[in-house]
C-alpha cells in the first residue's frame, strides 16, 4: 500500500459512528495504551550486516530491458577504490549485487596533491537501473520529491568518513563529482552499507522438483519480504516506509510460510490497535517515529483485512491471548459492514465510497461494488472463524445470518448467468477484482468460480489488476476455485515476468504492457521493493502440490 | 591571499637551493618539529557565541546597489518561525544582521497534518545579497564549486534538529523548499548559529573627533579581522579558510592595534616555520586539518613578508624568545634574495618569475620588476632591523651593503627622472604597485616619493591596484611619503566605497569600476570577508593624527 497525492479522509461515516465520551471510551483509551505498550515490547532488534560493493557497472540503453535500461559489468570493485573522482571521471555506478535497506558510509582520501577546497559529491541510490538514468528535476511526480534518493555531500577536509544521514534502499549507487579543486585528486578508500532487517532465519529450500522459474520467484519474493521486514512490516523500504494494514496482511501471510517472525506480526497487530481511533475504527497506516502515531487515513477494505490478518495469525500460531486482547478491535470493524448493509443485503458502495477511501487496487475506473460486497462477506466469515477460535461466537451471533444475506444478495444482483461472470456497478463492469472477491467470499460456487475465471481472459474489456496487490487476490481465487494449473501459470506469467526483467525484489506496480506506469506520475518514485508483491512466497510454500511439482 | 586555478609550483629554484641531506638538515627537521609543537601550544580556544536571526529580508533589484541587488526588510523574525515552508512559500531569506563564521543548526516541526514523506530543503548561505540572487549552476567558476555555500538536506522524521556539517560564513541564509508531501505543513521553530572567533577583547573607541565614515571603515575592518581570526589568521572564513603569509602579515599588523591577540600571531609564525621545506624555504600557505601541513606553494614575495611580519611582532611585543627561535627561518629566506641578485644589483625578475609564483596583486599584466626589486630591499632592511632587535647583526653582516647595492641599482634603472615616476619591465610600465614598493623600500627620496604618488593619478595607463591587498601598500606608501591628506582620502575613497555599498566586512576583490570582478570567473565565489582587506584598522589606529582628526 502507499500514500496518495489525494487522500480521502472523509470522516462523515466515522462521526456517525462516534457517540459521546463515555466510561466505555475511557476504558478503550486505557486499552489502546496497553496495546501500544505491548507493541513496544515486541519491537524487534534489527539484524545489521555490513555489505560491500561487488563491482562497477554502467548503464546501457536497451529497448528489450526493463524500462529501457540495463546495467552491464564495467569493472571489478578493486578498480573503484583509489580511482580519482573528478570532472572527467564522474557518474561511476557501484553495484552491491542485491537490494539492501539501511545506511551508507564511505571514506574519501586524497590521492594526489593538496585538497585546496571542499569537494562536493552527489550519491544517487537506485533500486532499478532506469532510476539512475532518469533526471529527477524538474520533478513531475505527485509525491514528495524528497522520496528520491539523491544526496549531495560537501566535505571540507580529507580523509573523511561520511554517513548519509537518511536511510536508503537500493542496489546501485551512482557517484557524481560536483566539485573539487584542480591539481588535486581524491577517491574512495571504503564504501559500505549497514543493511538491516528483522529477519533472523533462512527458510527451507523448496522441493528439488521445483522449476527454476518458481525457485527464482520464491527467491525474489523472499528478498522483497526480508527488506520490508524492519521494526514493522513496511510497505516499501524506499517508499513509504510505514505500516499499512493491507500490506501487513499479505506480509504476515508470506512470513508464516518463510521467516516465521511471529513477534513482528504480533507487534504490528498491537500497534495498529493501539493507534485506532477513539471510536475503535482502525487507521489504514501508522508511523513509528518520532513516536507511534497514525496517519488519519480511513480505508474501508483495510479495516476489514485487519480482522482477516488477526484470524490468520491466531490460527497459525495458536496465540489465543493476542487474539483475545485484540478481539474488541476486530468486533468494532464489523460496525462498518453493518453501517452500509442495506435492507436488500447489498452494501451501499456509493455511500461508502463517498465516506471512505475504498481502495482495492491502483486501477483507475475499477468499479468497487462487487469487490466491496465480496470483501465484506469474506470479512464476516473470517471474523466468525476468529470468534470460534477464541470461543467468542456468543458475542457475534448475528454474523452467520448477515453473511448469508449478503452472499445471497450478491449472487442475485451481481451474477450474470448468461456470461457466467460477476458484474459490478451501474455499467455492469467485469473485472478481475470483482471475480476474485466474489470467489474468495464464497458467493460463487466452485463451478461458477471456475467458469468465471476461465471466461475472464476472453472478455475484451475486463478490468485487469493494476498492481501486484490485486494480483494476489486473483491467484488466491484461482487456487480457491481449484484451478491449480491456471494459478501456477498466472503466477509464473506475472511475477516471473518481473524476474525475467531482472527484478531483485518485486515491484509496487507492474503492468507488463506499460513498464513506466506510476500512480505518482513519475516512475522513479515508484517503490521497486514492495511488500504487497511478496506473496508468491506464500503461495509457493503453502501449496507445494501446485507450485513445487 | 587565495588559491588560484593554476598554481605555480615550480620547484626548479628550490631544487637549486637544496643540498644533500646533512646533519644540519636533521637538526632542522628537529627544529621544525619543535616549532609545530609550539604552534599547537598557542592554538587558541575559540569563543563561541549563539546568534539568532534579526529579521526576514527579501532581494530587490536595484541598479544602484552593490552588484545590482539589495536586501530590504520583509518581516520580523517572529514571522519566520512557524511559517509553513512549501512550494508556494519558498525562497525566504533570513537575516542575522552581521557576518558570522561557524555552524548552523535548525529545528523543524510539523505545523499541520501528517508528515507523509521526507522533506527536502536547500539552505544557501550568502555574505552579500547578489550571492543569493545568482544561480550557482551551471557553475562557470575557476575554483571548486564546493566553495559555494548551498546545502541540501533531507529530513525523514519531524521534529528534527539538523546541524549543517560544514562550517559556513555568511550574513543571510536563503531557505528553499525542494519537496514535502501535500496536505502537510512544516516550519522552523528554531534557527541559530554558533559563531566562532579567537577574538576576546573589544578594542578602544576611536577619538570622538573621528569622522563617521572613518568610524564605519574601522568598524567594518574590525568585523573583517574578527571573522578571519579563528585558530589561525585565515585569509577568508568562507574561502580559502587557511593561513597565508601575506594575509597573516596584514592581519597581524591590524591585530597589534586592535584585538592584541599576540598569541595567535605567535602561533601562526611558528606554524609557518614548522611547515617550511627541508631546505628552510617557507610555503606560502598552510592548512591546520586533518593535521598541520603545507600547501606546496612557492610564492616569492610571501617568503619575504614572513621576515617583515616576524620583525613587526618582535618589535611590538618585545618577545625576543620567539624572534630568536625563528631567526634561522628569517635568515634562510634571504637566500632567495641572494639567488636572484645580479652583478648589477638588479633582481633577475624574469628568472624569478619562471621559478616562483611572484604575486603582489590580483592584477593581470602587472609588471613585477619594480615591485620585486622594492620588496627585496624592504625585506633586507626589515630583516636587518630584526637582527638588531635580536642582537644577531653579526650573522647578517652582508645585508647593509647588499641593500645599498640593490637600492642604488633600482634608482639608476627604474627611476624616470623626466616623469618623476618609477617604471617596471621592458615596457617601462608605470604602476601603483611599482611606486609603492619603490617608496616603502626607500629607493625614492621623500621628495621623489611625493612627486611620484602625486603624478600617478595623471598617468592614463598607470596600472591600478587590483585588490585591497595592493591598496594596503599604496596607502602605506602615501603615509611613508608624508602625504597624509592623500592617504586619508584614498582610504576613505576605497574602503569607504565598500562601506557605502553596504559592506558588513571588507571584500577580497573590489574594483569600484567593476563590481563583478572575480579572479575566479564567478563573483559569488569571491570572498566577501577577506583578511587582507582589514588593514584600515591598522592605519586608522596607528596613525590617529591622520585618520582620527
Amino acid at each position: 500500500m502507499t500514500s496518495t497525492k489525494f487522500r480521502f479522509i472523509i470522516l462523515t461515516g466515522i462521526i456517525a459512528l462516534t457517540a459521546a465520551r463515555t466510561n466505555a471510551q475511557d476504558l478503550y483509551a486505557a486499552q489502546r495504551q496497553s496495546w501500544l505498550k505491548k507493541a513496544e515490547e515486541y519491537k524487534p532488534v534489527l539484524t545489521e550486516t555490513i555489505k560491500h560493493p561487488t563491482g562497477i557497472v554502467k548503464l546501457e540503453k536497451d529497448a528489450a530491458a526493463f524500462q529501457g535500461w540495463k546495467m552491464v559489468p564495467a569493472g571489478r570493485v578493486e578498480q573503484f577504490y583509489n580511482t580519482p573522482i573528478n570532472q572527467k571521471n564522474t557518474g561511476m555506478i557501484v553495484d552491491f549485487g542485491e537490494h539492501m535497506t539501511g545506511y551508507c558510509t564511505f571514506t574519501l582520501k586524497t590521492l594526489r596533491g593538496d585538497m585546496d577546497s571542499p569537494l562536493r559529491l552527489k550519491l544517487t541510490f537506485g533500486e532499478v537501473p532506469a532510476e539512475l538514468a532518469t533526471p529527477f528535476d524538474p520533478y513531475p511526480g505527485g509525491l514528495s520529491r524528497a522520496w528520491l534518493q539523491d544526496e549531495t555531500v560537501t566535505v571540507s577536509v580529507l580523509p573523511s568518513t561520511v554517513t548519509i544521514p537518511r536511510r536508503v534502499a537500493f542496489r546501485y549507487v551512482k557517484i557524481e563529482w560536483l566539485g573539487s579543486s584542480s591539481g588535486f585528486e581524491f577517491g574512495f578508500t571504503d564504501l559500505h552499507f549497514k543493511a538491516s532487517t528483522s529477519v533472523t532465519v533462512t527458510p527451507p529450500e523448496l522441493a528439488a522438483t521445483t522449476s527454476p522459474i518458481i525457485k527464482d520467484i520464491d527467491r525474489v519474493g523472499l528478498a522483497t519480504l526480508k527488506e520490508c521486514m524492519q521494526t514493522v512490516y513496511e510497505d516499501g523500504p524506499k517508499r513509504d516506509r510505514r505500516l499499512w494494514i493491507g500490506d501487513t496482511y499479505l506480509e504476515s501471510l508470506a512470513n508464516l510460510y518463510s521467516f516465521k517472525n511471529d513477534g513482528l506480526t504480533k507487534r504490528c497487530l498491537y500497534l495498529l490497535a493501539g493507534l485506532s481511533n477513539e471510536d475503535g475504527i482502525l487507521n489504514a497506516d501508522v508511523f513509528e517515529d518520532p513516536e507511534p502515531h497514525a496517519q488519519k487515513t480511513h480505508l474501508l477494505d483495510y479495516c476489514f483485512l485487519y480482522n482477516v490478518a488477526l484470524k490468520e495469525y491466531v490460527a497459525a500460531t495458536g496465540d489465543k491471548q493476542t487474539g483475545l486482547d485484540l478481539w474488541p478491535v476486530a468486533k468494532k470493524q464489523l460496525d462498518i459492514a453493518k453501517m452500509y448493509t442495506g435492507e436488500d443485503g447489498m452494501m451501499d458502495y456509493v455511500k461508502a465510497g463517498k465516506e471512505w477511501w475504498v481502495f482495492f487496487d491502483w486501477k483507475d475506473g475499477l468499479d468497487k461494488q462487487a469487490p466491496l460486497q465480496g470483501i465484506t462477506i469474506y470479512t464476516l466469515n473470517q471474523t466468525y472463524a476468529l470468534a470460534k477460535l477464541l470461543g467468542k461466537e456468543n458475542e457475534v451471533t448475528e454474523i452467520p445470518a448477515m453473511a448469508k444475506k449478503l452472499k445471497e444478495a450478491a449472487h442475485k444482483n451481481l451474477y450474470d448467468k448468461t456470461t457466467g461472470l460477476f458484474v459490478s456497478g451501474p455499467n455492469k463492469q467485469v473485472s478481475y477484482g470483482g471475480q476474485a472477491w466474489m470467489i474468495l467470499s464464497g458467493v460463487a460456487s466452485k463451478a461458477e468460480a471456475q467458469k468465471a475465471l476461465k471466461a475472464l481472459p476472453t472478455v475484451a474489456d475486463a478490468v485487469h489488476p493494476g498492481a501486484p496487490y490485486m494480483y494476489h487476490y486473483y491467484i488466491a481465487a484461482l487456487i480457491e476455485s481449484g484451478l491449480k494449473t491456471e494459478a501456477k501459470a498466472a503466477l509464473v506469467d506475472y511475477w516471473g515476468g518481473m524476474v525475467k526483467k531482472g527484478a531483485d525484489t518485486f515491484w509496487e506496480v507492474y503492468d507488463p504492457a506499460d513498464e513506466f506506469k506510476s500512480p505518482y506520475n513519475f516512475f522513479p518514485v515508484n517503490s521497486y521493493c514492495h511488500a504487497w508483491s511478496c506473496t508468491p512466497v506464500y503461495f509457493i510454500r503453502k501449496y507445494p502440490e501446485i507450485f513445487q511439482q
